[in-house]
């Protein structure tokens, strides 16, 4: 028995989207998903209430930082991260790869695991893949990560080749040691930077290994979108029809439409609470930097045809203002804008789907949104 | 026609203590009451509706914080402040007056009004008593106040003296100018400093002009909390029954009790909220620091006779870790409980005031709170 189980419901016929629902231990959740990110137990600004009140089935949070800060023995004293941080829906851990290679010169790779300074307080630490997988057993997400060593974009292949054949063993020891499978999802990360044939190869011994879920990585690290779309193209060709795809850290309203028309069911990124907090918000009509002068007396809400709780009740004058004084309610205002564009936008693509509409809807969206 | 009435319900038999209500454009409001405050047009990191859920009736709004930014003229524009913030229960605006006068040596004083500059980006103003009304108008709050000179604690008798009958021309200039009285009521303000016969002589200068309701202001600025309760005890004596008394600036547990018995209806203060942002906390057994190492492992609520919504759903060890990580949500959920605190402990005054136990009520809460 697995932890979760992916359901298809509709393939479009004019694309490789697809309409599922995924049944985890904390619930259902409609595919294609945008997951909101709530790095350290918490999405930056938000409480539980108000993602659920905007439709978010699923967030993510992370075992690098929570394995530093506050540990996950603590979470699991806690009764684990849903109790912890007061969420009953559904988790997903990512596995700290990402994060841990992200430090650069602070970190060491051995086959072994990865040595590194926290960069909390600069101590040291060592990372395996077996370990990863206790911190996420301690932490009690539907859905865990394998550890994965994520390549930068300009590495050459021979690093890239060997780089993946690595991740594929930590998969598999992370695999041999996930004891709890009733409870937590454990999904193989496919890498292999931008050469198709690794992706390929990544891939297919992945699938052989029977993961219940798989992950793309290594995308979004400074290659072109069009490169990015290509690999998500390749990738999802070998990856099973009846297990739930995950494209790893992209979020930008159309990176999640190509990805969705390429076969992606499930998506993260902190882009819509970073740039939020910065008081850039998406609209129909594309982004708006709220802080502008422009907006000091326009007494309309951020984007006319939104529905979420902010565009109902305030100004794009008073938001404004509050970026201005530094008020902590701009941050809260526009991150929930942001989360309920992206979430309003996963349930428009599903709908469409639905009603084999797909392709027309996003011409609509890309027509407005680029315009605009 | 007034825009506000005060109605007393009750007075306690032993104290000066009363219950009574507010009648205000926007809504009654039972007395003693504790004002959250929100100097820039929002109470910090709380939305109107979560204010609304902790029972907060009124708010405080500042009116040099709203002049310099957004500015009045936009506020106006929006349709008022209620309107511009999102808030439909009753607003009192400050003068500035104390604001103005913590500027030290970037402000001067005339007869006339007061030059200053901005502490925003440096640029020069100049507010009357006139002036200070029609910002006020154009906010709308439901109760405003007369622009005042708050003396510092240090400053000699034949200065404030001076500092006094200034504050009483300004009142007088201010009610002339003020023609909105059936949408907004104008305080004047008691000051004096800490001399007896001053307080008194503007407390019965004041009242001879007949003033919606009365402030006592000028402390809580340095001098020995008994001082302040001496002279709110002294200024008491000399204001009417019918009309309320709100005492400006001060907001802790034992302030608040200690001025309710001397016959105080309102009060509004800083310090809950700002508290709650550097991580400390009211319980029913005295202030908690959260962020101290001992509260790590603590899976309790902040305070376990507390039933605010972080209370309910939070432990100490998770309202820890979101300060430690610089969390958006740790002053949330702080700032929450500490308004909650303060309301609640208001609603309790009250409730004890009304079954004749005012001071059985105030020596156990003394009692618990001390010993924690």
């Amino acid at each position: 028995m697995t932890a979760i189980r992916y359901e298809l419901i509709k393939k479009d016929s004019r694309t490789k989207a697809r309409v599922g629902v995924l049944h985890t231990p904390h619930g259902d959740i409609e595919t294609p998903v945008f997951m909101p990110v709530g790095t350290q137990a918490t999405v930056k600004s938000m409480t539980p209430e108000e993602l659920k009140s905007i439709g978010a089935k699923i967030i993510l949070s992370n075992t690098y930082h929570l394995y530093l800060r506050p540990g996950h023995k603590l979470i699991e004293k806690a009764g684990g991260l849903h109790k912890f941080m007061n969420w009953d829906r559904s988790i997903l851990t990512d596995s700290g790869g990402f994060q841990v290679f992200s430090l650069g010169s602070l970190r060491k790779i051995f086959d072994e695991g990865v040595e590194f300074r926290s960069h909390i307080d600069g101590s040291k630490h060592f990372l395996t893949p077996e370990k990863v997988i206790e911190i996420q057993n301690a932490l009690g997400a539907d859905i865990i990560m394998s550890f994965d060593e994520c390549t930068p974009y300009s590495a050459e292949y021979d690093y890239v080749k060997k780089s993946m054949d690595m991740t594929i063993r930590w998969a598999k020891r992370g695999k041999e040691v996930h004891k709890n499978t009733e409870r937590q999802a454990l999904f193989g990360i496919v890498q292999g930077g931008i050469y198709d044939d690794l992706r390929k190869e990544c891939a297919n011994t992945l699938v052989e290994m029977d993961f219940p879920g798989y992950s793309i990585g290594g995308l979004s690290v400074g290659e072109s979108k069009e490169l990015m779309y290509h690999v998500v193209d390749v990738t999802t060709e070998y990856l099973p029809e009846n297990k739930p795809r995950y494209l790893m850290g992209v979020g930008s309203p159309d990176a999640l439409i190509e990805g969705v028309i390429r076969g992606i069911d499930m998506f993260d990124c902190v882009l819509p609470t970073r740039i939020a907090r910065n008081g850039t918000v998406f609209t129909s009509k594309g982004k708006l930097v709220i802080r502008n002068a422009q907006y000091a007396e326009e007494f309309l809400p951020l984007d006319d045809e939104c529905n979420c709780y902010t565009c109902k009740n305030y100004s794009r004058a008073y938001i404004r203002h509050l970026f201005k004084a530094n008020e902590i309610l701009a941050a809260r205002l526009a991150t929930l804008h942001n989360l309920y564009f992206l979430i309003n936008l996963m349930e428009n693509l599903r709908y469409a789907i639905r009603q084999n509409r797909l392709l027309e809807f996003i011409s609509q969206f890309y027509k407005k949104y680029e315009e605009g």
